[in-house]
């Protein structure tokens, strides 16, 4: 549809005062570091490799915006949970400046990363500045009078996502060396990568809002089901999206053997996972492609998938009605998790 | 003397508790993501390689200590502050880890680093998975009947110290590429890779304890001051360290060019400062330390580092005074300021 939705109508309104936000929380605060913090500007998306101001890729900025939506959907002013949603984006922005590292990664949005221009221990560093800065964006929430023990409760929610992240990290880089990985591991890693970030965005601006304990674990359920919900569909269109639409090759994740949850899915069916196997252990074209699709389609991989995206997003409907009624599936919140459901790329 | 002074008793005490804490707050939440938290306690010289457990080199945990004694000299109960003593040392045990790879070291304290066991990659999060483990051990105070004032302004130090961490380590890494570094640069970098901390454990401390803001702003000062002084007496030892007492070769950093306090100091003294950037610029060999040492006796760069040592420490105890009356000059914090300036090794 042509008309705006109430989630796109929030983000057109909110997003200029949350990037405002965030270039002050990541202010430097006097010229002889100013470095340190232009590596940060960079990687958001606001300055070039020499420092000059520009407009680049900067990410969708969801998590910040489920924040934002959070803190007003349990009636709060999302204006006082605008240093939160800077926090959860500038920890986002954190994990991908060493996930890129982690990786190998030289390019993120069309532009060289962090490491690759000024070195892997300056970028390194640059990342953990944005961890403390994301800390602090957070405990600025003080000055704009939130309640004290709703900001530790929100510190806390932070903290344990935090490590959360890092838990996900770990085991993906451990499945990237391992022969077989089940998909109940893959499931924990996509939860504690993806999902507890969003679940974390929603819980901190609902706390921030002022949210009882029980809204405010319905929407941290809400965020985590559509967060999986959200990598799982991910997964399904690396395999089978329109190359036209998604902008990667058909097929793409399966010829670089990459473990989503469909391959785990029919590696663990005894159909056909020895041929499965056998097939991925040899070197592989384009022409093999079919054939490696057949097997998928034997082990009814694709349709497990795509269970599982609606079982979670059926879950976080729930979930979201427990925490705030039956309106909100109507909300921008419901809005967008039904856009997550259906997305083509 | 033989008789243990004070703050070797209570550090007798209150180690074994610290440990157990720490122990605590690093423990694995599960098996799946188990080998994430025994790198960690690896690096903390609780197991070797094979995460078998042993009793390795562990850091003097100075600053955790630092924490305690806060808060007991402001009229807490130490054990309220154990969480937060956990949450400084797992701190700067994230940083030795982050540094480690961003330096390129080998050991530590005898073993081999981190990332030379398990990978940079796994390495870098593992130090992010202690990142985000010291906030939670801060959080987890909040269990211990601290107010939640109190523990927002410790979780406000806290994150400015971890920015302030990343500023210093920002500025040790990019004086190694560059010719020449002012002194004030340099103290600039020492505040904030050494003293921010030291300041931080024992504002922290005091926080949690109870500290009235003005007494909390003196007992930072006074770390800021004992952080720098046992800095600069460290640069002092490195050149003219007794090598029987310190284990190192005599003039090793100046041999290692090593831009430390003393030599920056000679670096602009108009009298010596061409002919000694011109033979550090030409190979070095030990014998070349006589006339190198020379140069730094005629900008007299040892009284310039050796006064600095006195001023820091001088107006620390001033600070230490003003925090806590005349009466904590021989109190443990006094009796471990006098032994970081007098210390030989």
């Amino acid at each position: 549809m042509s008309e705006p939705n109430s989630f796109d109508r929030f983000a057109r309104q909110w997003l200029p005062l949350l990037e405002a936000e965030m270039r002050s929380q990541l202010a430097h605060p006097d010229a002889v570091v100013a470095q340190h913090y232009q590596m940060m500007h960079y990687h958001m998306g606001w300055v070039d490799e020499s420092f000059r101001p520009g407009a680049f890729g900067t990410g969708k900025r969801i998590r910040p915006l489920l924040c934002l939506l959070a803190c007003a959907a349990v009636g709060g002013d999302p204006a006082l949970a605008l240093p939160a949603a800077s926090a959860v984006e500038i920890l986002h922005n954190f994990s991908l400046i060493h996930d890129d590292i982690e990786d190998g990664d030289e390019t993120r949005r069309h532009r060289p990363t962090v490491w690759k221009v000024w070195g892997v221990p300056q970028a390194i560093n640059a990342g953990d500045g944005m961890f403390a800065l994301a800390f602090a964006a957070l405990l600025s929430s003080r000055g704009w009078g939130v309640a004290e023990g709703a900001l530790v409760a929100a510190l806390t929610r932070f903290a344990a996502c935090c490590a959360a992240l890092t838990e996900g990290q770990h085991l993906d880089l451990r499945f990237e060396q391992e022969e077989s990985v089940s998909v109940a591991d893959y499931l924990r890693m996509i939860e504690g990568k993806t999902a507890s970030l969003v679940a974390a965005s929603l819980s901190i601006g609902a706390l921030l809002g002022g949210a009882s304990r029980e809204c405010d674990n319905a929407l941290y359920r809400f965020g985590l089901h559509i967060g999986l919900a959200f990598q799982i569909r991910d997964d399904i269109l690396g395999i089978w999206g329109d190359p036209a639409v998604t902008g990667k090759a058909a097929g793409n994740d399966i010829l670089r053997r990459k473990k989503s949850l469909p391959l785990l899915y029919a590696l663990e069916e005894p159909t056909v996972s020895q041929q499965l196997m056998r097939r991925l252990g040899e070197p592989l074209a384009e022409s093999d492609l079919p054939g490696l699709l057949n097997l998928l389609a034997a082990a009814n991989a694709q349709a497990f998938a795509e269970d599982a995206v609606r079982t979670h997003h059926q879950q976080g409907l729930t979930a979201l009605q427990e925490a705030l009624g039956a309106a909100a599936l109507c909300s921008p919140l419901g809005v967008l998790a039904d856009d997550l459901l259906l997305r083509q790329a």
